[in-house]
Order: C-alpha cells, then sequence, then structure tokens
C-alpha cells in the first residue's frame, strides 16, 4: 500500500539525544512546523487542539474564581513600556518593533507586546475611582513576542501562545492572596489535568519578574532530569500603580494605591507534556487534554461485520462524552498502532473477527502499554464503564505516579557542594535540595560550581541542616536548584 | 446613594447624530474604552463576552462542516507577502513593519499579518503533496492589523479580531462549493444568532480581494441606512499555489496545482449588532450572543422574603442553562433599569412583595419593552418555560422582523439614476437595486453620480428592467447598491 510507505518512522531514541528525540515528537505527532520566520512556527492541528483543550479547562477554572476575559492591543508605544523602570531594562532589549505604519514612519514606535502590564496599567487608570471598582479580575488569551536568540518549538519561541492574568486589588493582602490563588490554580490543573508533578514555591529575587516585587512559580522535573517553568504568578505591591498614577478613593475618601498581580502559562505546557510522559515510541498524552482519548482500529476489517461492530463502538463511547476515533483507513494495523503510538492516544480498542465471535475487545493504554480483555456484550456497557474510569482516574493517577517517581528518583538533597556535584555526576541531572543563606552571591557560586541554578524556594521547607551549602553561614531556607529549560 | 450618581447618562439620539450615539454605546454599554495607540482599542469584559460567544457558536459551525484550527505566526517576511503580485499590492500600503528584533536590525522586515494567505501558502507547499493530503480545511482565530487612516471602534480599527478560514482542495469545484458553503454558514450565522437578515452575493471585480478570483460577501443594512458587509468568503482558483509552487501528485500520477479559498469575520460583527438592533436607550442583544441574557431585578429588596424569592427564581434560571444576572446591589430599581437596557439584556425580570404575594413576577423584553405577568408558582415551572422560549425563539424572531422590516422600508428599486437620487433624497440612505451591464465605467458613474456604491450580486435575482441604470445598454444583472461603513 502506497500509504505504508509513509509508516512512522523511529524517532531518536530519548537516551541517546534527548533534544532530538524531542524535536522528533513535535515534528513527527505533526504538533509543529517550522516557517520562514526564525523562532516563530506553525501550531498544527493537532497540537493546536491540545492547546484548546489545554485552554478551556484553564479558562474554567479562571471563570470559577471570578476572573473576566479581556483583550488588549498587541502594540504598546515606547513611551508608555518606559513608565516602569524595571519593567523596561527587563524587556526592551527582547522585544520586535513596529517602526513604520503603511509607508509612514511612526513617531513614537511601538514594540509588539512582550507581555501586557503596562496596557492594563493605562486601562485601570482609565476605569479605577473608588473603591467600588476594585477589585477588577481580568485575563487574556492572546500571542506575545520575544525576540529570543536559540529557539525551540513550544519551549522558547519569539511568538508564542499564552494567558496573562492582570488584577488590582485594593489592599496589599488581597493581592499577595490572588498571586497565591493562581498559582494553586496552576498546580490544580499540572497535577490534576497534565498528571505533572509540580513544586510550588518563591523564586529568589535574582529572578523576580521585571517590575515584581516578588514572583511565585510551578516548577516541574522532565524526563530528562532538566527543570522546567511550568507557570509564574506576580505580586507587584503597589510599583506600577504609582509609576501609571493609579488611585482610588477608599471608605474614608482618601486617595490611595491599589496593588496588582499577574499570572501566565503558556504554550510552554506542551512542551512540558512531551517532556514528562513521552518515550521512545513518540508522545503520550494526559486524557484530559487529548484530542483524541481513544482509538478504535479494527482488525482484519474487511472481515463480515467488523466494520460494523467498531462503528455500534464508536457511536457508544461517543454518547458517553469521549473524544473516539474509529480508524477505518486502508492502513494496516500495524501502521495504525504506531501512528496512535506516536501520537500519544491515551487508550486503543482492538477489535476483530475472533473477538466479536468471543464477544470481546481489547482495550491498550498508551502509557504503560497494559492491555486487557474486556467483554462488548450487547450494548458496550461493561467496555464505556472501563473507558471511562481508565481516562478519568486509572491513567492520569497512574502517569502522575510514574512522573512522580522519575522526579523521586531524581531529586537529590544535599548539604555540600561536593554533594551536590557528585550527585549530578553519579545519577544525572535532577532536582537539588540544598539550605541558602539568602545570599546572591552564593547563589552565583552554586551555579558555577555544580551547575544548577537556583529554581524556586519551596513553600513545603524541609530542615537539610542549618547551615548554607555554599558558605556555611547560618540558612535561611531550603531551595530547589536544578539546570532549566 | 453616591453610585446613582453614576445614573445612566443619557445618550445621543440616533435621529439626531448616528455616528455619535453608535460611539456613546460602545463606550457606555463598557464594550470598548480607548489606547494611547491611535485605532487600537480595549475589548473591555462585557464586549469580548459578546465576542466569545459568538466564537464558540461559529466555532462549533466550522468544526461541523469539517474544519480544523491551527495556529500561525503572527509575522510575514516581506519576501513572502510579495510572491503573490494582487495580494502584495493590496496589503503591502496598508501593514506595519517590524524592522528591528530587540537591539538588531532584521535583514527581511516582517509584516504584521494583515490576512494570512501567503502563511498558509507556505505551509500547504511544506505538507502538501499527494491527493491523499487533500484537502486540508484550516481556521485560525487571531488578530490582525490593517494601517487605516480613519478608525471607529469595531467597526474599522488598526487591530481586530476575526477568524480566518483557507481551505486548499483538489479542485476547483470543491473549492467553489467551499467557498459558498462557507457563506452560508455565515448568512445562517448572522440571521439565526445574531437576528441580522443579509443579502448574500458576490462582489464586482473592481471590489474583490486581492489575489481572488470573485469574492462572496453578505451584506447588512444598519438602521440608518447604509451597509455594512458583514463576512467575506474567497475563491482563489490555483492562482495562490502557482505562485507558491503548491502541487500535488493526482491518483494518475500527474503533478497539478490545487484550489484555494479563503473566509472570515471580524468582531466588527459586534458593530453590525450595535447598528442593526440598538435603539435610544442603548444596545439591544440578540439572546444567542448576550452575555447575560435574563436580569432579575428585585424590587423593594430590604422586604422580607423578596431577596429569597429572587434566589430561588435566579437558581431555577441557571438550572435551565440560561446566563442569568441577579442584581442585588443597592442601586436603585430605577438606576438597574437604565443599566440593563443601556447594556442590551433581552429579558429584565422584575419581583418584589406584592409580585410575590399575588404569585407571580413581572418579564419585560428589551428589543420592544413588551411587559407580561407569569405565575412564579412553587418551582418557577411557567417562567422558565416562558424565558426559555423567549431567548430561543419569540425574541430572536420578532428582532429578525423588525431589522428586515427597516431593510424593507429602506430598500428602493430603481430603473433610472434620478430614481435612485430621488428615493435617497426622500426617503434617506437604503439599498438601492437596480440593473447594471457590467461594466465598471458604469459602475464608477453610478457612484459618482448618487452616491451609492455596488455592494454585491446578489444570488437571489430580480428582472427590474432589461437596461443597465446607467448607460441604458443590456443589462446582465441586478446589483445592490449603497453607502457602505
Amino acid at each position: 500500500m502506497a500509504k505504508d510507505k509513509k509508516l512512522v518512522s523511529e524517532i531518536t531514541s530519548m537516551d541517546e539525544d534527548f533534544a532530538q528525540w524531542y524535536t522528533d515528537i513535535c515534528k513527527k505527532a505533526e504538533l509543529v512546523e517550522y516557517t520562514s520566520v526564525k523562532g516563530c512556527m506553525v501550531i498544527r492541528p493537532y497540537g493546536y487542539a491540545i492547546w484548546e483543550n489545554m485552554q478551556r479547562i484553564l479558562d474554567g477554572m479562571f471563570k470559577a474564581t471570578g476572573h473576566e476575559n479581556v483583550c488588549m492591543p498587541m502594540f504598546i508605544p515606547e513611551s508608555l513600556l518606559q513608565k516602569e523602570k524595571d519593567h523596561v531594562e527587563g524587556f526592551a532589549p527582547e522585544v520586535a518593533w513596529v517602526t513604520h505604519g503603511g509607508n509612514e514612519k511612526l513617531e513614537d514606535r511601538l514594540c509588539v507586546r512582550p507581555t501586557s502590564e503596562t496596557l492594563f496599567c493605562e486601562h485601570y487608570a482609565n476605569i479605577v475611582h473608588s473603591y467600588r471598582d476594585l477589585p477588577k479580575l481580568y485575563n487574556q488569551w492572546v500571542s506575545v513576542v520575544r525576540w529570543e536568540k536559540t529557539t525551540r518549538p513550544f519551549l522558547r519561541s519569539r511568538e508564542f501562545l499564552w494567558q496573562e492574568g492582570h488584577t488590582i486589588h485594593a489592599t496589599a493582602q488581597e493581592a499577595v492572596e490572588e498571586t497565591e490563588r493562581m498559582l494553586n490554580v496552576y498546580a490544580d490543573f499540572c497535577e490534576g489535568s497534565l498528571a505533572m508533578p509540580v513544586v510550588k514555591g518563591k523564586k529568589t529575587d535574582s529572578d523576580k519578574f521585571a517590575g515584581a516585587e516578588s514572583t511565585y512559580a510551578i516548577e516541574a522535573l522532565m524526563h530528562d532530569g532538566k527543570a522546567l517553568q511550568a507557570g509564574t504568578s506576580h505580586y507587584f505591591g503597589d510599583g506600577f500603580a504609582k509609576a501609571f498614577d493609579i488611585q482610588y478613593t477608599d471608605k474614608e475618601n482618601k486617595r490611595v494605591y491599589p496593588h496588582q498581580t499577574s499570572w501566565g502559562v503558556t504554550t510552554r505546557l506542551i512542551g512540558a507534556v512531551i517532556m514528562t510522559h513521552g518515550d521512545n515510541s513518540g508522545l503520550v498524552l494526559p486524557p484530559a487534554v487529548a484530542p483524541v482519548q481513544a482509538v478504535i482500529v479494527p482488525i482484519a476489517q474487511h472481515k463480515e461485520g467488523v466494520l460494523e461492530k467498531a462503528g455500534e463502538m464508536f457511536e457508544k463511547l461517543k454518547a458517553l462524552g469521549i473524544r473516539v476515533k474509529l480508524d477505518d483507513s486502508d492502513n494496516s494495523p500495524g501502521w495504525k498502532f504506531a501512528e496512535y503510538e506516536m501520537k500519544g492516544v491515551p487508550l486503543r480498542i482492538e477489535i476483530g473477527p475472533k473477538d466479536i465471535e468471543a464477544g470481546q475487545c481489547v482495550v491498550a493504554a498508551r502509557y504503560n502499554g497494559e492491555k486487557q480483555t474486556v467483554s462488548i456484550g450487547n450494548d458496550f456497557a461493561e467496555l464505556g464503564e472501563l473507558v471511562t474510569r481508565m481516562l478519568d482516574k486509572d491513567i492520569p493517577q497512574g502517569m502522575f505516579a510514574k512522573a512522580a517517581e522519575n522526579r523521586a528518583n531524581r531529586t537529590y538533597a544535599c548539604t555540600t557542594l561536593d554533594e551536590i556535584t557528585k550527585a549530578l555526576e553519579e545519577k544525572g541531572d535532577g532536582f537539588v535540595k540544598a539550605m541558602w543563606c539568602g545570599e546572591e552571591a552564593c547563589e552565583d557560586e552554586v551555579k558555577e560550581k555544580t551547575g544548577v541554578g537556583s529554581r524556586c524556594i519551596p513553600f513545603e521547607q524541609e530542615q537539610l541542616s542549618d547551615k548554607c551549602v555554599c558558605c556555611g553561614k547560618p540558612a535561611k531556607c531550603m531551595v530547589y536548584w536544578g539546570k532549566a529549560y
């Protein structure tokens, strides 16, 4: 068969070359395609459908916590970007500049938003006047541009899709609570919907967002032992409000500055899913975000009754709300098995003449390869129950446990720099837990001597020792260290 | 009460100054806010929620007709934009140019997409090889930029939100069918979900999309008698395929060019809704896209039992899937009435102590102001049925009939230029139906002498006479003429 030539070609083994394995999956699972603009990619239907599922779930969580969607312009005048000193210093070196509109040169050049704090501040200055106008809990789903030098699909691209929440509150306490609330929403989403364990914590001062008073983050460990920042939530205090002259009249009729936050996750989460769950056969998708949750592959489909039975099964599963696909194309079952393994479809259901005779079918889970036989009966009731339970519970829990085990095996508690170096050498890259005195000099020295940078100060602290792993002076906290994407 | 000062201020009367009336609604219904970038606006939560509803309905219609969503980059290299001659001529004068990334000057400057034909073509050239790869039925929801000189919220802005469908087919016939199919989807959406009657037709050659072989459009008539192009669908033939060297191997193993289409609707539809249904009290929203479909306003809410009953009513209507809001704020009922009229909420439900005593409530429809009393019984069953029926059927049908009547009153069949001039002078702006010989010279002359340009050649033709309204030579078709937004 002509199409069998397109038989899923082998991908690079992840143990041999993890970076190439990653790129192979991005291309061969048809998630992305390159374009003639460096660092900008096409997100193909299969990749975009994963993002749509992430969006739908997250958007529901945002709305359930009282947030509303808005849409700001994509352009920021240079003069507006410059209003908050730290912010412009952080972003100006990496923005794309629009200098001409049509044939005319612009007086004030415009940057394509790298993030939208300045635009939200300008808007808040217009619409926030009284304590009655607070809080504003806004979010937008857009793309942003950062002129990165080295780029990789999903992980670091010049344009990427994201959501950015921007909120403004009467008090510092409310704003801090919001910052923490949204970090928890992100963590719940990553652990619940993406089956990806994360560490919640605070960034060190050197790693804060440009203009933030404090930055919280969730950090995940990829299969190769490198850390990936999966979401951030920033508390701004009243710094932006002062820079943009946002004031409101409080209940005592005084003019005061409100407090702000912002928080975001990006299409990088698709990269996180690939590198957390993927294997040498391709992508492995968590059911909650899989475009196809179960694929039915008929065996010997030319034989009488096979396609008919497969069709009935399809209708039954679809009626249960499952994203199911029946592949009755003329490709061979072997080709189909490899194709849907590459694409990470959580469940494969095989049904052939012998199965039908025995009143059963075979259900195979992608993440662990386990197969089981299940009765199809007259109405597929038992199958429907099994598939629903596996998609909702068994598979996400199993995937989470597998990822958590990998992380546990690659998390090293160390009390000296030598221990760090040794652990990384012997066991490979991973999270290092070690005490820190709080000084930036030690943070830098740890990175210089061992190669791992601070990822975050986790909310769940442990007392590994009372001394800084670097200088030996009294420790202030335990830090997660790692090499980062 | 302090907040009562914010009592909905009067808006300009539409009869006095339609343009100002429009702007007043955009601002006072909190749909948009201006920014410091000319022609770029903030779409506020209430405006964006209308767009989200439009998106959800349209996206469902696109998926039901086999389309998949993708996401292309926002940047197009100048060299890529230049590949199709007519296309670049049409768009280059009105694009925004990125010339610098970070601190570096770009070798090939990038335009911010004004539309994405060129990007889709580049992608199709990469992924279409065989007849087995066809068709590709892609769509994306993004924003685009066109450097317009005069701008108005929703109607004409430098950045606007839209969807752009881009499809590629093995044969011309398939592509033409797709072009027509999507025009019909747009018309069904406008008439069914927006209660806005549209004329389906073909653009004259002078009005085609840059690079298209033919452009179809739906044209609507606004309340002031001006026409608004509400959606377009383009057939490209194989012109783009040739310019971008997209070829596929057909079943006879020959290399041939595929045929393409594109189609789009924008946030302009929000402007169309405002100007089709709005009145001197503000916005009037069709229930299908209204962020709030019904608002419950308690009367004398401090009296015992009122808020309790209103709360029960809210829960009941919410459980029926209605987007319902209970306003128990301390603003006066009068303020609330005016506020929700301004915001165009389709139904208002009033409930006060006397109503509760009589076991009833009052339901008022926004579009015609009619009130009716309905029993609330123990379980609000009758109210639930009434509200559902009004939102699903009575209101959209009533709004459609009202808009269709306005259009009928403002549609003038004319057989001479003098008749056109006279009709417009006596009855005001509107659609003119008149015969045309097909020559561009006559099209221009009609516009010059009467002020109305060709809107479209409607699919539903009438034989008003056998002579061109302008030159008197044999007519080829009837054309809709009008002044356009």
